[in-house]
């Protein structure tokens, strides 16, 4: 559940603004790296004191401040005084549990994004939480910690592959945001690889255990399309609402972006479909056992018990019973049991039971 | 039932804007408490007749009344004669069976709003209906009962932390109200842990409990829902139709509000989904059960009918069964009927049922 | 089913506008009542001919014609030809099958709404038409037959309570659609209690009665709600469209009123939900039961079909069966039957199935 | 199927505008009837021949060209360039498979209706398209066959009842749209009466014919919506679009049939929920019964076997058995038989079985 | 699942524009058909190199080129960059999994289609890509192999027959696509023939094979659905938006694909309600089966059981049971168990089991 539902009780009553990290602290130290560059030079350097990056604030050339770790508020306190970002900006930013959104600022523009991924340990889908703060000349990025689905961004801005170096920093933006939705094409691509396994069990060998498999895939669906439903609305704002920060040429890539959105929901739906279309499967499988083995057990029943009694009919020990006594009435017994049970056998066939 | 539905029959019939208490009546004495601020001074008393808070109407500083209990009709009315309030809204006031919504007038906003708790013994959601008529100067609250969300909020106020002692009537209903949706996020997880709780003794122990439990909740989540689905559109108006109580400044702070409410809505039918999930896996655990149990009554059945009739044949006492009196007809019965038997549970392996 | 479809039937293929009375004739004489009243005097008679009213049309105080009974075509008529009613509504307000609707002519508004009823006898609830037109100095009700939900509206016109004698036909006609929705909210609240009932019924003691009751209930849901759900856009239109004959002031009750419909639609919808709950809870405790049959059954047919083979192996007659000479084999063998039945519990405790 | 598919597959690949009649041939000859009218006076005759109809076009009058038969394209064709249809129109006339929907076209509007009717027989919905163009003089109708639910209107027409013969060519199709729309009422109630029968059948012996038959009305109820759910979209655009063929006062006329056209949508609606009841309630019984023949097996089993193993018991021939020998031991186990059978039936009794 | 999801997983973290065609590679070489023609002349040509269509761009008359095969990715760059094509386009192109969708650019509209087809062999729809590129005097469509719906298309622009030698590129691109829309309906009618097969199975002898083929159908459907459902918005954008490449005289048979497209949306619906209906109806009849069995199960139980018992007491060995040794007990008992027997049956016809 706590995938769900971040703790929103530890801050309840304090006064808006105040910066609360919710979330675990998933690194041990903040780390901040910059990346500044146009289309001539690129400078690349981890800097130990936040301090570091704020010359690069107004210099023309893009600048990326990405920083990982958000438990150390007064980096991002320091952060926000200096870039000019409004309290309840930063409050969003430390306070994972953000819906995804775009926000459109006199200055800057913020996004808050979902970076999802598969633990294969605990065998779902854990969702890290990405603001992006896109000023004039540049674009800050946090992360919960290290490790992210940027890595060829980078590479693509060290060796001035594409137009990123050519482009500003709301191409930059893109780039990114398109990074973490191509991301969560490999989840989908995951995901309906189990479902195809599920399927092919099913088929064969129908367990309770599918079924649980059935209900847990369902879950990590319905936490998948509750963090990127509402990128749909973020991405058609951000296409929609003129701003400043985004420049006319970059609006086709954003649509982009927007269309690969759409494609993830759809899909998602689909599977959700399929899902659900698996687990009537199922269900109508058991039923079918159930049905078989009933079969099996009012066939053997209906057929033994009355041959049974009639047995059980000489065994009584009345001293008077005048067919013990017949010498044939042993042998003509025996074949009136088989006739009984030859016809049953037929009417069963009839019935199409066997 | 009561909690769905207020007893608005016994109004059916009255003239409109005649007050009368629907909700019972949860305190003994209307309590008043005024607070008056601004940002160098802070002025808090307890008032023991409505009639002290009349000065403070068009003084300049924020004044915030809060009343505590509804039934006392003339202190309600009193209020709106010298506050102009509406008729119609005072009803509504004391008629605690609104839907939450907000209210443009040319005085005045009049907002409705549930502040939701657990009561821990009924084991069930209660929700209490808080008034908020925000003037130009004032503030009045009105709620059912003394105890609220709000002691933060004071506390902000008595030790002007924040910017709400800066601020104006408008920051303080956006406190407010921040702190009834706050607090939704503790029901949240509340429902959440309880859900969690639910799944893991499904999948340890389904008991027919278990289905009473997730009935109980599906209810408690559609009294949840219906309280605070309306608060997006009452939300929504606020930051949408521009109103002189409500400054530039402080929209940022009702989006805020706003993104919150939305993300409870969405927390909320992401669990209902998860819900609906786990009311599907007991269902099919019961049919699975079914099963397993009819698979054992058809083995055993199956096995030793067929061998207790052939018992009853030579139970029978016909005076001429020539196997009666051979030597080693007994032994090879035995030996037939274990032969029987094995091959029962093979054949039984290779369904496998065992 | 006639509750649901009125018989259109009789009139298909008749020209528009020719008046044919649909529905049952659910009075014996037409009665037309007449209020005429302004701030000072009040007037009120029983009419014995529909020409008296005529005079009434255009003096200036406001005249509320109340008319039960619909099956006397030529009353209509003759009422519709003098205050100008278009064909087409005349045709509606005979026509009991109406959907609620407002339309706006150049002269007067018409709007049909439906006046709900519970028949404790038959135990269903019943819709009657209420039409009315709202002219510029009358309005005009027609209703299928005595007895209805207006005796408050009527003794607040007699004693002047409220701002009704104060105001206009359009709060007259706001009274009458006010009492008319109050009224919903008494079925409501009987619908909530049965409901309440037969949860309690349904965990107490569940009979295949109870089902028919759930099936009984959602049907008059849906019947009510086919009755109301028009009503939001009937009001919403009300409150939206200009009319010449709905004063700046009364706005805010229609408003009023609005909310009043939304209130019951949303608490139905809940009420459905809160139902097919139920509907659920009743099919999973059936579930439960069968699955406790089935286990006594198997319990009982596991352990005792085993031993009864037992028993019926040394109930054969072979001539040569040692144990049965053995002094100490019947002691032996019982003593093995306990030990057999004693390890079936066992196994059935361990399985939880005891 | 063919009723929800037309073999819309032996035209994919033609020109369009290319006429092909898809549907059956429903009329050995195409027929072709003209009324002209005004007012004062009234043609009607029977036509041989299109061309005979090609002198009506712009003389004062309405003229009304009914066509039955689609099979014969050239006429078609030839009617077409005459009155100046355009040729995809043409091709959606002879294609019956169109979807409801009205296009307004310079010359004239294009106008496609469903006309469903019950065939007994086959105890289902039939559908058949009908065209209609107005021009400004003309209305053409097209329908498959002869017969249809216009008789009415052709009477009115005759003897000039109601406002049809002083209105122009809207008020034709106005009233030929209205006769469509009113005889969808004739089959809701058809509909209605037949879910009233199933629900009594249900309620007295609920037999697996039942369901098939719930599952027959559910496929017509699908077959009646997809022809009469577009109809809305087709009448709303005719009202709010304005064209030069509807004149003002014919407005609210398309307004009633609009009413109408909800009515039975909501009508419909409300069908499906009360049928998709009876199909759970259907399903409940039948668990109920099942539920009902386990209690008899389990009841009878559970009491008799194990009294049929202690009888074994005493089957058995061990020779050393003392009880066998002592006298009172038979009444004795007679008397322990019934005080198990006794405290069996008791035990049921307690549980409720019984 | 590969038809579900695209490996969007090759590209993730590629820079945008970066062509890399995503998809199995259907053919071995690319081929290009070029075919160029006015109202006079036609040229048809089958090119060896992509540069040959080169000359095409600009001179006036209609030009079409056809390119098979996707996989060579500098023929897509050449054709790209000669006419002006954006990169994000032709990623598109060669990136198969894309969603339907038109896009308006200054010097061409982009469209993207999915072709479908039903693969015999597999028993499944499969999607083929089609992107048309339309400019101001050539239609570029570019598939993923040959053999296509279009070869009807291409005999009418030989034969010169209907419009399109006179219309421009927008009546052409209008024609493939209404060439795509139209093989919708065939496989409509093949999945519709499908739907009645399973029925006339499930009426007449319902095997767990049905509900697997019904489960397949689902999923068929709701691959069908993902295809064509976005086709709607993208149809009614190429009509509503105003584009210099589509003549106001072409929109006309643009809103004929767009009604033909609701068609196919609305019939698919009615399908899935049909088939839905057909999976509760093999469900309910499963269970109505199962309940036979049940019957006879308990109905042979039920008489033989109780008889079995009533043989087994005077099979016992007391030496004192008086019965037996009277001379017309042992006839008497016979009579007993009859009576016992009919009566069973008598019971079992009341209620209705037999």
């Amino acid at each position: 559940m706590p995938r769900f539902i971040k703790k929103h009780s530890q801050k309840a009553g304090l006064s808006p603004g105040s910066l609360v990290h919710i979330g675990d602290k998933k690194i041990e130290t903040v780390k901040i790296a910059l990346i500044s560059y146009d289309q001539d030079q690129l400078l690349e350097r981890d800097l130990s004191a936040i301090e570091e990056s704020f010359a690069y604030r107004d210099t023309a050339p893009v600048t990326w401040i990405n920083v990982d770790g958000l438990h150390e508020l007064d980096v991002v306190e320091k952060m926000g005084s200096h870039f000019g970002i409004h309290p309840l900006v930063l409050e969003d930013i430390v306070h994972t549990g953000q819906r995804p959104k775009a926000e459109n600022f006199e200055d800057y523009i913020y996004v808050v994004l979902k970076m999802l991924n598969i633990d294969t340990a605990a065998d779902h889908i854990t969702a890290e939480q990405v603001s992006l703060v896109l000023g004039p000349h540049f674009l800050i990025s946090f992360q919960e910690k290290e490790g992210d689905v940027f890595d060829n961004v980078r590479q693509r801005i060290r060796k001035a592959r594409g137009r990123i170096r050519k482009s500003g920093g709301d191409y930059l933006a893109y780039a990114l945001m398109d990074a973490v939705v191509d991301h969560y094409f490999v989840i989908l691509e995951k995901l309906g690889d189990k479902i195809e396994q599920i399927e092919e069990q099913l088929l064969e060998n129908p367990t309770p255990r599918i079924f649980e498999d059935i209900h847990h895939l369902k879950r990590e669906m319905i936490f998948f399309r509750k963090q990127i439903w509402p990128l749909r609305e973020v991405l058609s704002s951000l296409i929609k609402d003129p701003s400043d920060f985004i420049q006319e040429t970059t609006h086709i890539f954003f649509r982009d972006v927007y269309d690969h959105t759409i494609q993830v929901i759809d899909t998602l739906e689909s599977l959700r479909d399929v899902l659900s279309g698996l687990s009537d499967l199922y269900l109508s499988t058991i039923s079918n056992r159930m049905n078989e083995v009933m079969k099996v057990l009012t066939i053997i029943a209906t057929i033994f018990i009355p041959l049974t009694f009639i047995a059980g009919i000489y065994g009584m020990n009345f001293e008077y019973m005048p067919e013990l006594k017949w010498h044939w009435s042993y042998p003509a017994l025996l074949v009136v049991l088989v006739v009984i049970f030859i016809s049953m056998v037929i009417w069963f066939k009839r019935k199409k039971w066997l």
